[in-house]
């Protein structure tokens, strides 16, 4: 069991990683709550396996759980569920000092998240991550969003929770591709600032995806550790500190926009191979050595994580690519701020990349092996 | 011309209050802007008076301005014109860094502030409001929001302007009844905390409404200040102290439900007769004379507004009413904070009212008269 601070003075929480937080969230979460009801956001997968636990847990605190269950998928993190998540809460009478529960994925914890920053200015909420993704890099750090017609996550809030509880017991039935790509996240962590970090995931990361007790456990809690370091020196991403923890994803962005944000590259898959592009640029502006982007290479298809842009069967060039890159949200008064590395675990933002060079770069890896 | 400063720390800005600031809103927009374009979001009525003035001011700058022109009325400020104003924001490729300007009144200040909030997680924004309403009370101190089918102002955010031009000479053509329904909210700050300001409004109502060029900047500019040193106070309604910036608008929110939030009885309207009675049932309890709530009624009177509850024709009695405040968002762990007077200038919030004497008090003033 482990309990990671995230200091943010006034704004401060808990992040607590450890089996059976669920069957224990009343206990949890009841001295937070003012009432003796407490909404609870989830979707229909999540609440076929978890709901009535959840239910019991609070039941036992005397507190009585109402639930909104959500079909399930990227699909319901928009306009239209926005409006029905927030038109429940107003209909439950929550109030700006009361508490929301999202119990899920990254999908559950963003929208309930944003729904909870803007209902009537601002409610408390608590995200009880139920992925890997979800509990080492959404539910820390207060970053909310639904999707537009426009791109993912553009519309959003900055907005702290009171609390986050990762079960590791929720991740016993997560699907291995999942599990793997939640962990492409938690190898970021050890590559962009932790080498030790990145060596222990080198030597156990067989360990950590059979979700054996200590090695997850460690994983888990190590990157909830880095992510709130960073969150807690550069909340708003206004510095380059927040910034870091974009390692991957602009490539990886380029590459779920090409594949349409679709099943063919989940999210985790695209910032791994994201990582592996940002290594081996940085390897190519001699930033760092072959064998460094060697290695990170390695670590990624290790893990059974996509490691070759060539493998992935695009019809596109690197221009094509490249132009993905300019609809990122993270432009920024005309430049794109890439991550790189000046060594593993030495991540750090360049403001002077050339576009035309990415893509020369992304030609010769599309042609390769 | 006055210059009142918004004391929020990184958060800081300043509200010109002027004539002929919108000739010259593209000279003092300028330094904000780090583009050669700058999006301005306003409806039609506004459009025809002012899109073309404001246009040359920014071209004169070498600054093109995009414009996205609404439909005028409350029914813009709904989550589809929100949808819509965010997608064309979107299209415009505005960044974080970028600013928004919100040229109207207090629905296109709401509803654009919004925007602006939840843009990529929070842009930068400039109110430019037309109204008196606007001027005094909604573009100063960082309240956004829409409206749902719950009620009004239910979903939004805290986001703070980055400067506010309240040019006078956008009052000239304001009709009648809309300047008398925002000079309550300058009545009201110097009910709540200004005895001097009130007694100043006293002598010189009628040269204010009339737009006389020096009582009409020093009543603009005075009420910006008494809010400004409120905000500053307690910025997100976390003290008591932000909460008396809603004296008369418990008693005015029942008032306007009971009347469907319709031209029956405008906003400004309803905080009038909501302030006479407040003071009303502070005298009831003894907290003041009855000749101060006799002095709050003569000036509210006197302003053309509504002082007479039972000269609204209403078809409901106390308890009714009472209801609908049960119903405000103010709504605090079950407890109703109700803003009462110690004096004139003397306003605190009151946690211990009975909604059940409110009814009996509210029954009375039905039939009195």
């Amino acid at each position: 069991m482990a309990v990671v601070p995230v200091k943010l003075g006034g704004r401060s929480y808990r992040v607590h990683v450890a089996r059976g937080l669920l069957r224990e969230a009343g206990r949890h979460c009841a001295p937070l709550l003012r009432k003796q009801t407490v909404p609870i956001v989830t979707d229909a997968n999540v609440a076929r396996e978890w709901q009535a636990t959840v239910s019991v847990s609070f039941i036992a605190q005397g507190i009585e759980p109402r639930w909104l269950v959500l079909s399930p998928g990227e699909a319901s993190k928009g306009w239209d569920t926005l409006a029905r998540v927030t038109d429940w809460l107003l209909a439950e009478q929550v109030e700006r000092g009361d508490h929301v529960l999202a119990l899920g994925g990254g999908v559950i914890g963003d929208l309930v998240g944003f729904a909870s920053a803007i209902l009537k200015r601002g409610c408390r909420f608590i995200p009880l991550p139920t992925t890997l993704l979800a509990q080492v890099d959404s539910s820390v750090g207060g970053k909310t969003a639904i999707n537009t017609t426009a791109g993912k996550n553009l519309v959003g809030a900055f907005h702290q929770p009171s609390l986050v509880l990762a079960d590791l017991d929720a991740l016993a039935t997560l699907p291995e591709r999942e599990m793997r790509a939640g962990y492409a996240e938690v190898l970021k962590y050890g590559v962009l600032g932790d080498a030790e970090f990145f060596d222990w995931l080198a030597a156990n990361c067989g360990a950590v995806l059979a979700r054996e007790d200590e090695p997850l456990e460690r994983a888990v809690a190590a990157s909830v550790a880095a992510k709130a370091r960073i969150v807690a020196e550069d909340e708003r991403e206004t510095a380059d500190r927040r910034a870091l923890l974009n390692l991957g994803h602009t490539f990886g962005h380029a590459l779920e926009a090409e594949t349409d944000f679709s099943d063919r590259l989940l999210h985790g898959e695209g910032v791994a191979l994201g990582m592996v592009l940002a290594a081996r640029y940085s390897a190519r502006l001699g930033l760092i050595g072959e064998d460094d982007a060697a290695r990170v290479t390695r670590a990624v298809d290790a893990a059974g994580l996509p490691a070759e842009i060539a493998a992935l069967g695009l019809n596109a060039d690197g221009a094509r690519l490249a132009d993905h890159m300019l609809h990122d949200k993270k432009m920024d008064a005309g430049t794109l701020p890439f991550v790189l590395l000046r060594g593993i675990g030495e991540a750090f933002v360049a403001r002077d990349v050339k576009l035309a060079d990415v893509a020369t770069f992304l030609d010769e890896q599309l042609r390769s092996r």
